[in-house]
């Protein structure tokens, strides 16, 4: 399976990673036959193992880390093609999939021209920084059909995917309050200088708080109808203007509330370079959990306190390979997301947006501002 | 000094304990001599220790407790006097202050009532359930100058009081963003029925949020610009229509933002009836308490984590009758908060239910929607 990479700007090293095993040979799919994905278009569904057959650079800022993919296992001298343009990459690698992770505020751009050749999509987070981009991309993913998943990779975390599970299972009976904290060191200095360009990097809410949202609709199963959202930029130096710091507050659309807390303030002294963390409160239980100390907490009405064992999990960009594999073998391998999942995720958080630069309360199922 | 309680309805019976120690000779005033605090009016201002000199029953639902006040050490039998209405004491019985807490709708009345006569007043929170009472109130306790203290009894709490002095110390730079939990278990049977009644409660969030805005305001020194708030009600049985959950979005004046959870979802085998928590975090570093754990901890741009050691602290009552005292002593005891300080959090609350209620975005500095 040939798989391409657009940029280099985000988490693409955690999907290098996943594709140098399948490449050398220690892939989840190993043991099964065939590994024969068929892409939509009859062109591809390139027999074999996925590997990394092309990377096309996006942006400047990203030439040191494409130099360190040179000297990455998923690099095959030989077989991986530089291209001098992702629009050239796209239209000659032959691509199965496709990996997007340019600067932000051009991510949505490449997942059109991908989805528009049928090849599927594994992005960065948010899949656009502009709502009437995103709405682009979903009526695109509907024509095509073509999967659409995106780097929601806290979904994979344990302390997420087993909190999600047992939300489903009952476990606090029906949940109508929601916390989420999204809390992040900042060192500016290690940060492309892109950040601080709004167009490019397309806001804190959509880089950061967005996680936040995702594992809020993911783990509770809830859908938001109205956000309200406000922010602070107090960083100094080069990227002074990114915000620090805020608030997104959403209503749910079956009723409840949801709140979530975004920064980047965590002192650099501190344990983990993030502090992740919910809350999700029922009409039976509490349920609590911090991602990097791998800790989840149930209290149940009737039980007490008790600790979930945690679920095991596969990184998103596993199971993606996994269903596109799967397609042709069984037929039931499932994609991690719908493009419908990814694209909510990623519309609540440009509402959130909106909603903090313009100060107002903001209805996303209507799409329009609230009058009070 | 004289001291009357009107109604049995909240937190008075941690001010009889006060009391008691007070009348027993163990109040933290004893050695000091004189005793003889000064009312305003000229005709108050008996000498002696604070003793519990009269009450009156406000509702009903109060007789129970009234029964078990005359069998608390801080009832004289023939010093105590009893009225049959709180008008009726507030006229006749000589007061130097008064304890005010009936239910929640009628708090207001009788503060004013009480502050047109000269008498302090040490009331339950919030204030009033109405802006224009609380309007009322500020007016007439300007022109009276007579001492106004709500029962923000949290301020008193060693982690509150102590993440208080840190942030004024600068230990956190300039705090930018608030998050405030208020989680408590609900019994329905344990409360009276005018629980259900909006114009006696007052709603979820003047009686149970209030303490986290009134602790953001406290431990930030920042005032609110904007609310918004959301709340619901999934509570079963005599007190459904009382609101189980929801959050409260502040921004404030000198910009930031803080984030308030409150719920009555906390399951009845939790460890503690409540679980208070913050967090706030700063331009330096970020504080992070859990009230019933009794756990501050300090984040520090340059330092690390630290746990601070935490200050001691005494009841707000208790500082309020040595404020009284020593009014005449030597000048310079102050009361543990000004009016204005115990209404703008009042206010605050009555703002973020009236944005729960309407479900609009409100400016408080302005008294006004805001229109998006």
């Amino acid at each position: 399976m040939r798989i391409g990479l657009i940029g280099a700007s985000g988490h693409y090293a955690a999907v290098l990673k996943i594709l140098a095993e399948e490449m050398q040979g220690s892939g989840s799919n190993q043991s099964e036959a065939g590994r024969s994905p068929a892409g939509r278009s009859g062109r591809r569904g390139h027999s074999g193992p996925a590997y990394l057959a092309a990377i096309a650079m996006t942006h400047e800022t990203e030439k040191a880390k494409i130099e360190s993919v040179r000297r990455h296992p998923a690099y095959l001298k030989g077989k991986t093609v530089e291209y001098d343009s992702a629009q050239t990459m796209l239209a000659q690698a032959d691509l199965d999939a496709v990996i997007v992770n340019p600067p932000y505020g051009w991510t949505a751009s490449y997942i059109l021209q991908a989805l528009e050749r049928g090849i599927a999509v594994y992005s960065e987070k948010p899949l656009a920084t502009k709502l009437a981009d995103l709405e682009l991309i979903q009526k695109k993913a509907h024509q095509t059909a073509t999967p659409l998943v995106a780097m929601f990779e806290l979904r994979a975390h344990p302390v997420t995917a087993t909190a999600a599970r047992l939300v489903a299972e009952g476990a606090i009976g029906r949940p109508v309050l929601a916390f989420g904290q999204k809390s992040y060191k900042l060192n500016p200095d290690g940060r492309p200088i892109w950040y601080a360009d709004r167009e490019l990097f397309g806001g804190t809410i959509p880089w950061v708080a967005i996680h936040a949202i995702d594992w809020t609709r993911f783990i509770t199963g809830l859908e938001f109808a109205q956000v309200y959202a406000s922010e602070i930029s107090v960083a100094a130096g080069r990227l002074a203007p990114i915000a620090t710091a805020g608030a997104i507050h959403f209503t749910f659309r079956q009723g409840g509330t949801a709140a979530i807390t975004f920064d980047y303030l965590r002192p650099a002294e501190a344990e983990t370079h993030g502090d992740d963390r919910f809350r999700i409160a029922g009409t039976e239980g509490v349920l609590e959990g911090s991602l990097p100390r791998n800790e989840l907490l149930l209290i149940r009405r009737g039980q007490g306190t008790i600790q979930p064992p945690l679920d095991e999990t596969k990184p998103l960009f596993r199971r993606f390979l996994d269903a596109l594999y799967g397609k042709t073998l069984h037929g039931k391998a499932e994609m991690p997301m719908t493009a419908d999942d990814a694209i909510a995720s990623t519309r609540a958080a440009l509402w959130a947006q909106k909603a903090a630069d313009e100060g107002s309360l903001l209805d996303i199922a209507e799409g329009k501002d609230v009058v009070g």
